[in-house]
């Protein structure tokens, strides 16, 4: 386990017209002051769990080790679910045990999860409706500042995990489903490029979503003309669908647990050197 | 009086989508290279004082001492309204003088109102539209680095105050308002915990805004099935309206200003303990 | 050419619902730990070069100097359009070559660019999609921790510029157009206060835009009753129009493009001490 290194990043479903992020902050000021405080997103869609643990996944490995990660989407705040500190990867995850850290959990490198519980590392006064400020903001700020991850509470082994949707893979087909939409409209499926390595190499495709189809990977958004449907690997190495200069949502209709398919074409063969792309 | 802390938080209605307050951090950081600074909110309801003094009271708090906080909401920026500096609870205050720190100035805690009119604490050239940039960033970062209150201007007592929407208290009601809806769709009244308290203690009620009813105080958001409309102390301490899993501002129609009863229903106890939360 | 100061600015059309900026600060973060990043803006209009172009060009010269300037603007990312680094007016400049620093290249006062394409100073998986994280993010934190410009790749003099739109000077009127609405509904021009100045000095004028028409220039936004139809030179000494308490962009039905045009009346003089306001 890496000692903290003082960043602490934020992702809630909290957005930023209210004072609350700015609260949090101010939490953790008080606590450490040579804090360095990043803001992940606070657009997670509200109380969408999934889409926290997406999110979280594809930034955390690239800020320094020993960065404490704090993921507040929280519909059951108030209620007896747990607060969890987890160190895993060289990196601590600070949030509600509701299922924000399954990606995490699911890893195979988790070293230990503890229930945060010991009231002279919270503020004194605990809400019933913001634990980001009572007990999340506090809690990461401690870590960063150095206080041992066992000194929060109990360890604990069963930790919340939800259900992640993962594609099926058959013979000569990918069937998986849209995870996310940015915000520049691309369709984000949950078809990694090492799945789509494995299961379809250098054979030609045909990939289709709510009806339209593309029949080939593209390398970049600007691959064609102006307006054409692409499919291509993202920047998560997720397999997405975009629109050269506009959106893909809108094009395709498509919203999130649509499902995408990805047919293997007999017979055909996609160029050399592995990809169109 | 505190020393300077080096933290300078900002509030405005700038919104995020121009570069103003990015503008702002950057003559900042040029006054003050070691300056930390943390947005509270750029969504203050365009032009209302009164929103910003709430937030900023609801927040400040929660900051480390020798804080520095600038709130920039400002319709009579190039008018002969005065910038002030605040100094109070071991925290500074800069913005425009019009009720911006009405919540502060009857606190009974100020320590001292300069007026801010010191050209060499200031930027060279002073826009008649944007002092947030000009006038208030250079004073923080100032404040921020250590500069003494007074050398700003001169001191002054008649520092602006607006009207803030006070709950009414009868024997068997209180009659409060709607003050904030936050970005959840929690309708947030001014009847404080306290003043709940001291009012009603143990005695049933029936909470009444627009038409709708709520006959008990709930914990959390999660009390009851989803879709329930509930009522409870927010984050701080003020009577809120909420629906679990939901927003309460569309179930109830509700919008600033609104009228919130809480009527006392005499022989009825509500459970020991004090409340049903 | 000063040092770097430890300050990196972004300015992207990202947006902040994904986790795009934030995955970049914690890229620069590892890289330098002691970077300092100040978000200028993430709502550049979608692939507008021009637009960044001038949102950098406004707030920049706040910054200290020796601050690294991102833009990440980037329609072509993914196909051969160069990333560059600019050195110019004690700032450091890092973005595609697309356009985006045509008013720093155009300003006389660059001392070079250079090409980044030394791959020890970038990640060591490029993805085709997302160069702001891979590419630009760490090389304005080398740049900020010290690398010469030199190191990232070779000197080049043929950095991509685009046509800035600048208004026609005839000998009784000015025709400029709109560059920018900002998000109080601002209708901001490309006529600055210096072209005013030397070309209308004293007489007195009659702007119109749209069909509307302001007769005279106003100090501040507060001047005359609310409502009223504003001409002002705003914040960056470009003339803008304005209403009061209102938003100029839905009174004029004004957009980007639309042209204005500022008429000199013949026989009439404007105040002495130069102009109305």
């Amino acid at each position: 386990m890496r000692p903290p290194c003082g960043v602490v990043t934020l992702t809630t479903d909290f957005g930023i017209e209210d004072s609350y992020v700015g609260t949090m902050k101010g939490v953790g000021l008080r606590i450490f002051p040579e804090i360095r405080i990043v803001d992940i997103t606070h657009h997670v869609a509200p109380t969408d769990v999934l889409e926290a643990s997406l999110v979280l996944e594809s930034s955390y490995p690239y800020f320094p080790v020993g960065a404490v990660h704090v993921a507040v989407v929280d519909p059951g705040v108030g209620t007896n679910r747990r607060p969890i500190l987890v160190v895993a990867q060289d990196h601590y995850f600070v949030g509600p045990d509701n299922g924000t850290f399954t990606r995490i959990l699911e890893s195979g490198t988790v070293e230990a999860v503890f229930v945060i519980e010991n009231p002279s590392l919270m503020l004194a006064d605990i809400s019933n409706t913001f634990h980001g400020r009572d007990v999340f903001a506090p809690a990461a700020a401690y870590v960063a500042r150095g206080v041992a991850p066992s000194e929060f509470g109990r360890q604990v082994s069963d930790a919340v995990r939800v259900a992640l949707p993962e594609p099926k893979i058959y013979a000569n087909q990918l069937a998986g489903e849209v995870v996310y939409i940015d915000s520049f409209g691309n369709v984000i499926t949950n078809i990694s490029k090492k799945q789509f390595d494995e299961n379809v190499g250098r054979r030609a495709v045909r990939i289709r979503l709510n009806g339209k189809v593309v029949d080939q990977v593209h390398r970049s958004y600007l691959e064609g003309p102006q307006g054409r449907l692409l499919a291509l690997f993202g920047s998560s190495n997720l397999l997405e669908l975009a629109v050269a200069g506009g959106r893909a949502d809108r094009r395709i209709g498509a919203g999130k647990g649509d499902t995408v398919f990805v047919d293997v074409l007999d017979g055909e063969e996609r160029p050399a050197g592995g990809f169109d792309y």
